[in-house]
C-alpha cells in the first residue's frame, strides 16, 4: 500500500505541473495582454518540458514497477498504476527529438493552414500537411500501443479503442443517418431557424447563460465562466474547473448552447470523487465519453421539449422583442433544424455524425495507405457528396476547415461522434432508472439526472476505460441503434413525419 | 562572453518559473473561485520549492563562480551576476527547515492577526507575533548581509541600505514633518473632502480611470487592469503587467488614485529595456524606487494643480450631478486635505512618513533590542501621541491595522517612506531638466515626463541600487529636504498660509 502511495505522491506533483500548465493556457486565451505571447509560449514549454522530464524519469520507471507488484488492488488503485504506465510507456516510446519536430511541425502548420484556409488554396497547407503526416506515422509506430498505426493514434483520445471496432459502429451507423437525413430533407413542414437570427442583446445572452447554467448545478464556487474566441473547458484543479463562451448579437444558439456544452464538459470535471483529486484519474474516461456529457446536456437535455417548457418563459420575459408573442412549439422546433452543411461546427444534432465519417474514413487512408496529399480535397469533395449529398464549393468549406490536421491530431474527430452515441445510449438507461425524469424537466428539476450521472460516470474519472464504462453503466457494449432510436423519435414528430 | 551568457540562460528559467508562480497568485487575486485555494496554494508552494531548488544547486554556484571571473564586464552584466550571487547566497544561508517554519508560521499568524484585529484584541495575535519574531531574528542572523540584524532584513527590500543610513535620513525629516502637519492643522483656511464622499457611479470611475491611464501611456498591449480587494501591481513578463484597483461609490480617490498609483509601478515594469527582459534585472531598483514612481505619478502628478485643469472638465462631465458646479480649486484642495489620522493606508502626503517612521523605530527595537511584545501595544501609542498627537482608541486602529509583521515582514515599512523622498528628487531633477513640464501636463501631455523616466530610470530595472541611482539621476545623495520643500511648496498655498 505504502508503493501505491509514493506512486500517488509522486505524481501528483506532475499533475499540479500540468494543471498550472492549464492556467497558463487558460489566462492566454481568455485576458492575457498580446504582448504576453512569445513570453506565455516560453512558459507553456517550459512546464511541458519539466512534466516529460519528470514523466521519463528512471524514478517512475522503478515507482510504477514496485506499485505492479501490489496484490488486490481496487479498481482506482489498478487504473492509477495503469495510467501511470501508459504516462511512462508514451514518454519513453516517443524521442524527445520526435516530440520536438511534431511541435515544431505543428506550429508551422498552424499558420500554414490559417494562410491557406483564408485564400482556399490547399497548396499553401500542402507541403506542411504531408511533414506532418510523415512525423505523426512514425511517432505511431514508434509508439505502436494499437493493432495498427491508426488505432494507435485513436488511442490517445479513446484508451482501448481501435480503428476496427469504431469502424464496425460507424459501417452501421452511416446508411441509417443518410436515409434519415434525406427523409427529415423531403418533408413539407420544416422549421426554420430565423427566429433565431434576430438580434438578441449580447448582455442579456450572458447573464441567462449563467442564470441556465446555475440551473443545472453549474458550481461557481468551484468554476467560473468567461468569454474567449473560441469555447472551452478546462480545469486548474478538481475544485477549479473554467468554462468560456463566445456570444453573436445575431444568433441565439452560439452563447446559450455553448455554454450549456461547456457546462456538461464542466459537470464532469468537477465530480471527481476526492480520492482522484491531483491523480492522473481527474480526467473524463476519454474524449467521447466527455463529449457525451456536453452533448448530453447540450442536446438532449438543453434542445429537448421539457426543457423549453420550463425556459422558455423566462426567455420570453429577456428578450419580449422578438420572443413575446413566438409561440414555444415553433421555438423547440427552430432550435432543431437538422439540414445538410458544410461546416462541421455548424451542423446539427443528426447530420454531425456523417461529418465524423467523412474525416475517419480519410484519416484511415492517410494513416495506413498510402493516399497522396494531393488527392485529399478532391477525396473530400466526393465524400461530402455521397455522405451529406453537398458540394464544397472551394477547400476552405471543405477539407481546410478544420485546425486538427494542421498539428497532427489524427484519430480525434472519431471521439466526436462517439460522444454522441454514448450519449444516446445513458440517456436511454437514465430514463429506464428514472421514468419521471421528463417530469422533473419541465419543472426545472435537473439535480436528479445530476445525481445519476455523477454516481454512474463522474466520480470515476477515467478510473474505467470507455468501453467497460458504457457497460458497467448500461449493461451492454456501445450500440448504435440506441442514437439512432433517439433521433428518430425526436425529429420525424419534428418534421411532421 | 559565453559564460555571462549560460547563466543568462540558466537564471531565465528561473525567472519563467517566477513568473508563472506570480499568475497563479494574480489569478488567485482576481479570479479564481474560492473552492480553488487548497490546490492553489499547493501549486504556488511546488513553484517556490522548485525556484529554491535550481537557486541553491551547485549548478547555479559553478555557472556564478565562472561568471565572476569575466573581465570588463559593463554595468548590466555586473548587476546580473551580482544579482545572481545574492540569490544563491541568500538561499544556502537560510536552511530549508527555517524556510519552511517562517511560511507556516506566516500562514498561521495571518490567521490569528485577522482575527486579533477584528476583535481588536492584541492578545489573540501575541503568541504567533512572537514566534515569528524570533524566527526572523535567526534569519537575520544566518543571512547577515548587514552590519546588524534589522539592516539585514532592511536589504531584503532596498539592497545596499542599512538601518544607520535610514535613521539619520528619518532624524532630519521627523521634526520637519511634525512642524509643517502643526502648521497646515492650525490653519483657519482647510480643505474638505466632502465633494470626495458623494456618490460616483462605480462604472464610470471605472471607465474614467482607464482613460486617465491611457493618457498616462499605461499600454493595454502589454498590461491590464482588473479589479481586487487589495490593489497591487505584478506581471507574467516584461510584456505582461497586471494592476488592479478598487472601487468604493461613496469615495472617488479610492479608485482614481489607487489606479494611477498602481500605473505608476506598471509604467516602471512595463518599460525594462529588452535586454534584461526575463533577467533578475527585469525589477525595480529596491521597494523605495519602485514606490517613488508609483507615488510620483498619484501624487506629484495626479494630485497637482497643473493635471487637474486638464482632466476636471472630463470629470465634470461624467460626474455632472456631483461636479457640474464645483470649482476647480476646491476639487484640487480637496484631494489635497491634511490630516493626522490612525490609520497609515489612509493618510495623506505629508503625514505618511510620520506612520512609517513609528514603525521603524518600533522594527529596530523588536529585531535588535530586547523590547517584550507585551509591551508594543503601548509603545505604539505613545509614538501615535508623539508623532501625530492622536492616540488609537483601541488597538486594531493602533498596532493590529497592518498585515506585514504577521508574515514576519520586518525591514518593509521603510521602503514606502523612502519612496516619497526619492520622487520629490527625482521631480525636483526632472524640473530642473524641463521647465516646460508643467505646461505639458496642463495639456495632458505625459509621454515626455514617462520618456526622461523610462530614459533615466525604468529601462535599467534593477541594474542600479537605489542609492546608486539616485546619484546617477539627480547627481547628488538622497535628500529629504527635496521633500521638505516640495510639500511645503505645494500644502501651504492649499492651507492659505
Amino acid at each position: 500500500m505504502e508503493k501505491l502511495q509514493q506512486l500517488k505522491e509522486y505524481f501528483a506533483e506532475i499533475v499540479r505541473l500540468n494543471y498550472i500548465r492549464s492556467l497558463l493556457s487558460w489566462d492566454q486565451a481568455v485576458y492575457m495582454p498580446k504582448g504576453g505571447n512569445i513570453g506565455r509560449s516560453e512558459q507553456i514549454a517550459l512546464m511541458s518540458q519539466l512534466v516529460h522530464k519528470r514523466i521519463k524519469s528512471e524514478k517512475t520507471n522503478h515507482l510504477i514497477k514496485e506499485a505492479e507488484k501490489v496484490p488486490n488492488m481496487n479498481d482506482i488503485e489498478t487504473a492509477l498504476v495503469r495510467e501511470a504506465r501508459r504516462e511512462y510507456d508514451h514518454a519513453i516510446r516517443i524521442p524527445d527529438e520526435l516530440i520536438g519536430e511534431i511541435s515544431k511541425q505543428a506550429s508551422i502548420g498552424f499558420i500554414k493552414w490559417e494562410k491557406a484556409r483564408e485564400k482556399s488554396d490547399f497548396s499553401i497547407f500542402k507541403p506542411s500537411l504531408e511533414k506532418i503526416i510523415e512525423l505523426k506515422k512514425e511517432y505511431a509506430e514508434k509508439l505502436a500501443t494499437g493493432p495498427t498505426p491508426y488505432s494507435t493514434l485513436i488511442d490517445l483520445y479513446e484508451p482501448g479503442a481501435t480503428y476496427s471496432w469504431i469502424s464496425s459502429i460507424f459501417t452501421e451507423l452511416k446508411p441509417k443517418l443518410i436515409k434519415i437525413v434525406k427523409k427529415l430533407g423531403a418533408s413539407n413542414n420544416k422549421p426554420s431557424q430565423a427566429v433565431l437570427k434576430k438580434k438578441y442583446d449580447p448582455e442579456k445572452q450572458w447573464q441567462i447563460s449563467i442564470e441556465v447554467i446555475k440551473k443545472l448545478n453549474f458550481n461557481f464556487d468551484v468554476a467560473r465562466q468567461d468569454k474567449s474566441t473560441h469555447p472551452f473547458t478546462t480545469s486548474i484543479s478538481s475544485n477549479d474547473t473554467r468554462i468560456t463562451t463566445r456570444i453573436n448579437e445575431e444568433f441565439l444558439p452560439a452563447c446559450l448552447f455553448g455554454t450549456i456544452h461547456e457546462c456538461g464538459h464542466a459537470l464532469y470535471q468537477m465530480n471527481f470523487m476526492e480520492e482522484i483529486h491531483n491523480t492522473l484519474l481527474a480526467d473524463g474516461s476519454s474524449m467521447g465519453i466527455h463529449e457525451s456529457q456536453s452533448r448530453l446536456w447540450e442536446n438532449i437535455i438543453g434542445r429537448s421539449k421539457g426543457f423549453w417548457k420550463f425556459w422558455f418563459p423566462q426567455f420570453q420575459e429577456t428578450f419580449p422583442n422578438v420572443l413575446k408573442d413566438y409561440p414555444l412549439e415553433e421555438f423547440y422546433r427552430s432550435i432543431n433544424v437538422v439540414q445538410p452543411s458544410l461546416i462541421r461546427v455548424e451542423a446539427d444534432e443528426v447530420s454531425y455524425a456523417l461529418h465524423i465519417i467523412l474525416r475517419f474514413e480519410l484519416e484511415k487512408m492517410i494513416v495506413e495507405d498510402s493516399v497522396e496529399v494531393d488527392e485529399l480535397p478532391e477525396l473530400w469533395n466526393e465524400k461530402m457528396e455521397n455522405l451529406l449529398g453537398i458540394l464544397p464549393p472551394n477547400d476552405a468549406q471543405g477539407i481546410l476547415q478544420d485546425v486538427h490536421w494542421s498539428g497532427g491530431g489524427f484519430g480525434y474527430f472519431p471521439s466526436y461522434a462517439l460522444g454522441n452515441l454514448y450519449a444516446a445510449q445513458i440517456y436511454n438507461k437514465v430514463l429506464s432508472d428514472i421514468p419521471n425524469l421528463r417530469i422533473d424537466i419541465e419543472n426545472g428539476r435537473f439535480s436528479i439526472l445530476l445525481d445519476y450521472l455523477k454516481d454512474h460516470i463522474y466520480q470515476y474519472g477515467k478510473t474505467y476505460y470507455a468501453r467497460d464504462l458504457i457497460k458497467k453503466v448500461s449493461g451492454e457494449d456501445l450500440n448504435p441503434m440506441y442514437f439512432i432510436n433517439y433521433i428518430e423519435k425526436k425529429f420525424y414528430p419534428i418534421y411532421g413525419i
